[in-house]
């Protein structure tokens, strides 16, 4: 990213020459980042810190497709970097800066950006990062963004999807569902619920919450862990295809809300209502395998987090999910889980 | 990136599921890379190299403003992962690996996914390159794509933009024009020109040459380097705002291919020429300022690896960028240099 010297002083709702755009809202969320070279070059500078590796994620979300077009700008930037945050919180990593591409499309004025950048701000202040680069361009299609986030774990610490292991119990933070019924909400479905409990979910599916901070209690206790980004049975579906075991979980004690829970409350089926919350995504909730002995540590990280960890499963020897309710089978997902974006 | 354990066989040409390309496209160009864990978690790691800082770039592109709904993926593929190499040349540093955020349009099927990873492939092992993750999702809109590369530089050796110093010289790589008159080519804009000509010019459009190789060179020899991908005068434009100096060119001195040269024969206004020459972009070529004891160190690294470094001009005291002809001044670009994407 470059700039000019000298930034003129436009209509403020008018149209956007990139490099003003990158001068005016852009350069402050590097300027405490030496990594970025002001972002007055064509890359950022990452010395080597020796003990550490660098933990990479990086992801894409286009308008009309993982955002709705009414959501408003801030927070479709601050999930963009929550939904990478869950990521690293899920690795056991702490974070440290993001390269963002952002491709605007023609109505995309500075108001539309300011909230954008504004969004931006606020979730790096809080998480502590620190924009490093990227790349803003125009297109005649939808908003499109990816953020490239780098985190840091301590040497041989991440943890792997793949590292499930036969005799593991299965842990969960947070609750599951919400943000499905927020998706809902926030497209107008009253859900037969209260307009706090509307407004509740939605802001669940908005703004997630990653689960930063259990990293350490993470690469100490847990053998695997993922974030719940496409649902609970699809991501341990994940970790199961990729460690080669089963995982079993037990739908009655997956954590739900109390929002949730009074949506499951007007359902007429308990037990595919609570199905519908575990394939629902969207949760950005960490789900981990570890043995029997780090479930009390775990529960007790999480507690000090000040969020719940619930046991919600077991590893066994074979593949796919099973799902159980009071004891039966409910749903077996034999093979690897697949979804169509 | 994740992916299911089973592979189904499906209509080759037929809809995609994200999963499935995943492991049958994107994988096997992740399989020699330990820092892609295989596509099968949400993040890479990269160890630290004690000695060494990460150089890292970020570039998308848009189908209909970046590349032409006409150009074939293959190649749309392999200019992408060249745009971003030419930033690591011209930074001085060394290949390493790259993230890859694509989203694709409803009509992309299996032929047309193939055909990018190919691509891919292709100039992955011509450059060094691995891939370690990255997103793919779907769009309304145009085929979008990000990659998010990451080079090596010894530690302190970048090459900056910001870092040219009066009295340097101002030299650049092989030949500037071709990119500029190769996308009317592609266009189907005969330029006066044999269709031999037509069709290189073409060429040099769509597989741009990253100047790899030169790393060493520029960070023994040059102060300050930048690759010209916004046109030689606009980017000497950015060297000269970001270093706080003025750069002076001298447009009868800046190096034509042939088949450019074959252009300019046809031009009425050999000046004017020469100067569109100078203001298109899509060059990739690598523009440095470099004290004058090494330019011929410079020019003798080019003339080893098989392109000339051609002096081009001057750093003085002062701001922005002064072209000249014969001794006179035919531009001044006082401020810093904007374009509109």
């Amino acid at each position: 990213m470059s700039g000019p010297e000298e930034i003129p002083v436009g209509d403020v709702g008018g149209p956007v020459d990139e490099f003003d755009w990158i001068a005016r809202h852009l350069r402050p969320l590097a300027s405490d980042a030496p990594e970025a070279l002001g972002l007055a070059d064509d890359a950022a500078v990452i010395p080597a810190r020796p003990g550490f590796d660098l933990i990479v994620s990086k992801d894409a979300i286009v308008e009309g497709v993982h955002f709705l077009a009414s959501d408003p700008l801030d927070l479709v930037a601050r999930k963009l970097l929550r939904v990478n945050l869950s990521d690293l919180a899920a690795k056991g990593a702490e974070p440290y800066g993001y390269f963002l591409a952002v491709a605007w499309p023609p109505g995309a004025g500075w108001n539309a950006r300011r909230a954008f950048v504004e969004g931006l701000g606020q979730d790096q202040r809080r998480f502590g990062l620190k924009l490093f680069g990227g790349d803003t361009v125009s297109t005649p299609g939808p908003l499109t963004a990816s953020v490239t986030i780098l985190g840091w774990v301590p040497a041989g610490g991440i943890v792997r999807r793949a590292a499930a292991r036969v005799g593991d119990a299965v842990l969960v933070t947070g609750a599951i569902g919400d943000g499905g019924l927020g998706l809902r909400a926030a497209r107008g479905e009253g859900l037969g619920l209260s307009v706090d409990d509307q407004t509740w979910l939605k802001a669940r599916y908005q703004t997630p919450q990653p689960r930063l901070g259990l990293g350490e209690a993470l690469r100490r206790w847990a053998h695997a862990a993922a974030d719940v980004s496409d649902g609970l049975i699809a991501d341990a579906g994940r970790i199961a295809a990729a460690s080669a075991v089963q995982i079993t979980l037990d739908i009655d004690r997956m954590p739900v809300s109390t929002a949730a829970g009074a949506w499951l409350g007007l359902q007429p089926d308990r037990v595919a209502a609570r199905l519908a919350l575990a394939a629902a995504g969207d949760d950005y909730e960490v789900l981990c395998t570890a043995p029997p002995s780090a479930v009390a540590p775990l529960k007790a990280a999480g507690e000090t987090l000040g969020f719940p960890m619930t046991e919600v499963g077991v590893v066994s020897a074979g593949a796919g999910v099973e799902v159980t309710s009071r004891g039966k089978s409910v749903v077996v997902v034999r093979s690897g889980w697949r979804h169509g974006q």
